[in-house]
């Protein structure tokens, strides 16, 4: 199911913003049983990304847009789980860089099946391998979830067989953060993360992981992190929305066996019901 | 007019990676008498950025539908000169980055009126000014004319009224471009244009102008300037290939007042019809 400013289309036009300079941000969220999960947490991020991009938006239609369309979805499909990816494009504008006088912004609602993925994954831990492209640092964009994705295309391009997720760095040898994922780093009981002011999306599941680990007793900290950095770590866990958390059993040469943590997390994010219970 | 894969349309799918991930080509092509103006020099790039993003492209058959649609804009005008966008997209994929095993790219072309600009942006010159957003260093992307333009987006935001073009400077106070141009500085008989490894749109008629000044007798050099060379130079001249040249009469406390070269440049390209003569 696919909804265009509220009506069921799968069509935009040609002449929208989104589509020649990549004007629009999304949010891949978690749909359960008809229910958005951690929808005011993406709605915060999409609501940000629109004010930093000029993007104008009737925020009360979108949550009623996406709330009917979830219920629709939830009754016409055989299955609990789906995703929705929201996007809010700047709408159509003559040829030309400059913002339309007066815009319009395109809502945009599209459903697809859950990803199919290794229960291993969860339980054993993935390989984690890095790709060769380097995010560029561009504080103008930092943390939004735009759609100028042309570096995550490429790095994903750059995964070699095996690889559950890799890691991407910038041009000062700092780890940023997963192609389509968030990390985390394990070490001396204290979780960091990176810091994403120059580059990298800042992730739902990333906040919603700072704002909670101390319930489980952790510590968490955001600052540089950089190769060295993980391959001493006691473990490595990558996170975003969909998946909740995966551990790394792997990253290049280090083998990493402590999963007691990213266990305990997952656990906490579905007694929490923020990720699917399946 | 406009034509989405050879047929008229305004339509393209809510699924195209073009619309998801800026993951597209353009070309901005001055279109006269239904003859589209150094046609080759921007099939050129325009294959170069596709083969450079992994998008496939069936080159025989574009260029056959970009000559048969400006024949058709041209029958149905009554003015000479318009602009043609030729876009290319990697076309339709899933959900998520990896690019669709087969992937079917989408051509985009679509007409519009040739931009109304004052005489004495080309007589008397332009006001120039400098945004504060940087260019940030991307040698995957760099000299492609790709769809991820938020940076410029944002760049054109940030004009002062009077302007009639600005700088973007990277990260090492490096000036790369204008927002919609590349530039030329003149200085001691030497026409100087920044280097574009690093970040940049690698503009063809800053291409044509360094293959073809030397036949006015002028130099060129590619290499780093700064501001302070602006402030410094004999003259400043814009390109693209619409403008053709625009000299610059003020940039910040500082005025030009020697065109001859920009003028002398501009009679090239109209005698060699590269550029509309209006």
């Amino acid at each position: 199911m696919h909804f265009v400013n509220g009506k069921s289309s799968t069509q935009i036009s040609i002449h929208d913003r989104g589509l020649a300079y990549g004007q629009s941000v999304f949010e891949t969220i978690a749909v359960v049983k008809g229910k958005p999960l951690l929808l005011k947490k993406h709605m915060q991020r999409l609501y940000s990304g629109c004010e930093r991009l000029l993007i104008p938006l009737n925020k009360t239609r979108l949550v009623a847009e996406i709330s009917e369309a979830c219920q629709q979805a939830y009754a016409k499909t055989e299955t609990d789980s789906f995703v929705l990816r929201v996007s809010v494009t700047m709408g159509e504008g003559g040829r030309g860089y400059r913002n339309p006088s007066e815009p319009k912004s395109t809502r945009i609602l599209s459903f697809s099946a859950y990803p199919s993925v290794p229960k291993e994954n969860w339980l054993d831990g993935i390989h984690l391998g890095m790709v060769t492209i380097r995010l560029a640092q561009q504080p103008a964009l930092a943390g939004i979830k735009h759609s100028n994705r042309l570096e995550q295309v490429i790095a994903r391009s750059q995964w070699k067989d095996g690889w559950g997720e890799a890691i991407l760095l910038d041009d000062m040898d700092s780890v940023i953060e997963g192609t389509q994922s968030n990390l985390f780093v394990l070490k001396n009981g204290m979780l960091r993360t990176p810091d994403l002011s120059a580059c990298g999306v800042v992730g739902v599941m990333r906040d919603y992981i700072l704002a909670n680990a101390s319930r489980i007793g952790v510590a968490t900290q955001i600052g540089r992190l950089t190769v060295a950095d993980l391959e001493a770590a006691d473990a490595i866990l990558m996170c975003n929305s969909l998946i909740g958390i995966w551990p790394v059993k792997r990253f290049y040469g280090q083998e990493y066996e402590n999963f007691k943590l990213s266990h305990k997390l997952l656990g906490l994010l579905r007694d929490d019901g923020v990720i699917p219970t399946h």
